[in-house]
């Protein structure tokens, strides 16, 4: 195979603009459904909003950055997995004592601080390539192109700036300082925010 | 801009047949070499003999995971971060032990146990298509696409079996029983060896 062969490869990503644009469309009157009711996660609204304004980007599926407890093996579980406690915003000691010194978990309390997750749909490869460049300078190092199927091309763009405190298990108590615990959790949430406003920044300048 | 073109775009990932080929061979003596020295990673070495078998794949840096110590103030970071221990074996609460009581961190003590880490690099988008399905079907679901750069598409493929534990910051012990986290860390590191095992077996029987 010769540069030339492979400089006009395709793959089954593509999709007509007519049919990008409904998507988008689509996605975009759902999105405002869920501002409505309340729904949307406040801090990636203006975001969001700022996305939908670009030629060739939206996005499907955006949180700001959270912090969980939740009850599971393993921190990433979503299966056999259950959300005692979510927040966008900064968490305090006592919204967590009250998890932990009342309840007794079924397989372990994780409290999870995550940095924001976002996906985009691009329209095409010029532009993923782009946007991949975009998001990996704003400090979105563990981005990449997760699907090149029918409906475009999806980019999932995440921080990195993640961390677990394994809190509790049976009725053993595993850490010794919540307070600090708690501390460093808002100061991830807190980081991966400020990551999303820099993005934010170097969406709005860019032509796509 | 209609289907017909967006089928036929390209992007300047392209790369000609003989110069990745170059590029490939290349990457395996270094591998060779490292092996020969002592500083491959034992758990992978059949994983990387295997995808150099491989038509339109080979790999550039792979890791089968690890438990590593490592004084930062966040555990992801790499700069101003410091590895003091790192294993890609389960480890012992000894080896903990002698860490955390004789030393003080300068930012924190954390301990992480992360699952493996593959980057390929692949031929053309049809491969990098196939190989993105397989990665995620093997339990690798935070794998995408993060460069269509000149020398060829490279596919970052991460497990997400990802635990971090806050171990000290100063002087102050943060966890109240230090053999049950070594415990779930081994935990951590054996569930990603688990799906390195699996990818390895989805990608001997796929042709790609």
């Amino acid at each position: 195979m010769d540069e030339a062969t492979l400089m006009s490869q395709h793959v089954s990503c593509s999709i007509s603009f007519n049919e990008w644009i409904k998507q988008r469309d689509e996605v975009y009157r759902r999105f405002l459904e869920d501002i409505e009711i309340g729904y949307a996660d406040r801090d990636v609204i203006d975001f969001i909003k700022l996305v939908f304004t670009k030629k060739k980007i939206y996005t499907t599926s955006s949180c700001s950055g959270r912090i969980t407890v939740i009850d599971a093996s393993y921190p990433w579980l979503r299966e056999e997995s259950y959300v005692i406690y979510k927040k966008h915003e900064p968490i305090t000691v006592d919204d967590i004592e009250q998890i932990i010194y009342s309840h007794i978990p079924k397989y372990r309390f994780w409290l999870v601080a995550s940095g924001p997750i976002l996906h985009f749909v691009v329209l095409d490869l010029q532009s993923a390539s782009l946007l991949l460049k975009i998001v990996h300078g704003a400090g979105f190092k563990h981005s990449g192109i997760i699907s090149l199927g029918g409906s475009g091309i999806v980019i999932e763009a995440v921080s990195g700036t993640w961390t677990s405190f394994l809190l509790k298990e049976g009725s053993e108590l595993l850490v010794s300082d919540l307070a600090r615990i708690v501390k460093v959790a808002n100061e991830v949430l807190i980081e991966g925010k400020k990551r999303l406003e820099k993005l934010f920044k170097v969406i709005k300048e860019t032509d796509i």
